[in-house]
């Protein structure tokens, strides 16, 4: 299941912009080792050898065990970013970007939700410099969401009466998806995808 | 934080049920074990020692260390359950119990955030009997919200296309507060309750 979603050369190959491919095999690699065993008790050994490398050839493309868990914890969010700015700059109306930005933000923790649990849960274990790194890109697609929401309240649109309390809400909404989604389930990427930006339509206060 | 949260004594002694001391005190040294380090990177002799006790009195009162899992989630779920069946159960409309089920909920994921992540991120390390046993609480809470939701649609006063759907995003959205809810925070538990209790009732159709 991780394995398939992960693997590159899939579909939309994920992590495409990983060169060389022995990097990107190594960073396939560990999001499966951090995601069964916990990034605490994954070692760089345990990573090579699911990569079907050597430790000394890990150390050629990642010098420390935090430095893989950093790339992958800069890509899943620079990801998420451009998933919100996108559905912020586009035309449309304000209820349109809403929809638009829970719909793609949903269905990529739907899609990655191996990637994203340890994205979202491993926060804590990077180090002081990457973390604030990486807290700012949170700030910036908490902002994306939050322009949308104010530009719907300003339009006459919504009717949200906390807007930043909202906003975590929303974003907390489709986070949580990453925990819960099933592969094996009812339901596809793309269905709790719709189902979530209708229900977020709700939060604001769009009747339909 | 996290130490403050869990002590026992504290406001609601959250581990009063575990008896003897010396179990609770266990108890609570491998809830902060695991929120930090993780269930795998986590030894029996780590729990031992934070308890300021010795492996061998450990196994006094704990087996194995996934024994310890196993009753952090019960307790943990075994409230989760109660909270969402006083609601469903009290007297009310449909709303009000909505209201009141995610309120507590909420407050619960929040005052008790390092708890609940434990709870919710380690159910994978669950031997499969008592991962069974765990699943099974989950549906029955998941039962006791869909139940309201059924009738408040029921009664009219609830417009909600997919139950199930909703039931599933009203559960994920609570208990993801215990991924992001800080202490240090802006927001008490309290407050973050009730706006979460304002915002589902927009996701089931109620206009305020």
């Amino acid at each position: 299941m991780s394995a398939a979603e992960e693997t590159p050369g899939g579909e939309d190959m994920p992590w495409g912009e990983v060169t060389p491919e022995a990097a990107r095999r190594l960073l396939v690699a560990a999001v499966e080792a951090f995601a069964e065993r916990g990034y605490h008790a994954t070692t760089t050994r345990d990573i090579a050898g699911r990569a079907g490398m050597s430790p000394a050839a890990l150390y050629i493309h990642y010098k420390t065990k935090e430095e893989l868990l950093h790339r992958i914890s800069r890509i899943g969010h620079d990801k998420a970013l451009e998933i919100l700015r996108a559905a912020a700059d586009r035309d449309g109306t304000a209820a349109e970007r809403l929809a638009d930005a829970v719909h793609s933000f949903v269905r990529w923790h739907a899609e990655r939700h191996t990637t994203a649990r340890v994205v979202q849960y491993e926060l804590d274990a990077l180090g002081p410099e990457h973390r604030a790194e990486i807290v700012e890109l949170r700030k910036q697609s908490d902002g994306a969401v939050r322009r949308i929401i104010d530009e719907g309240v300003a339009a006459g649109e919504f009717v949200v009466p906390d807007v930043p309390g909202t906003t975590v809400a929303v974003l907390s909404l489709c986070i949580d998806v990453s925990r819960w989604f099933n592969t094996q389930g009812r339901r596809s990427p793309d269905e709790v995808g719709a189902l979530y930006a209708d229900l977020v339509l709700r939060m604001v206060g769009v009747q339909k």
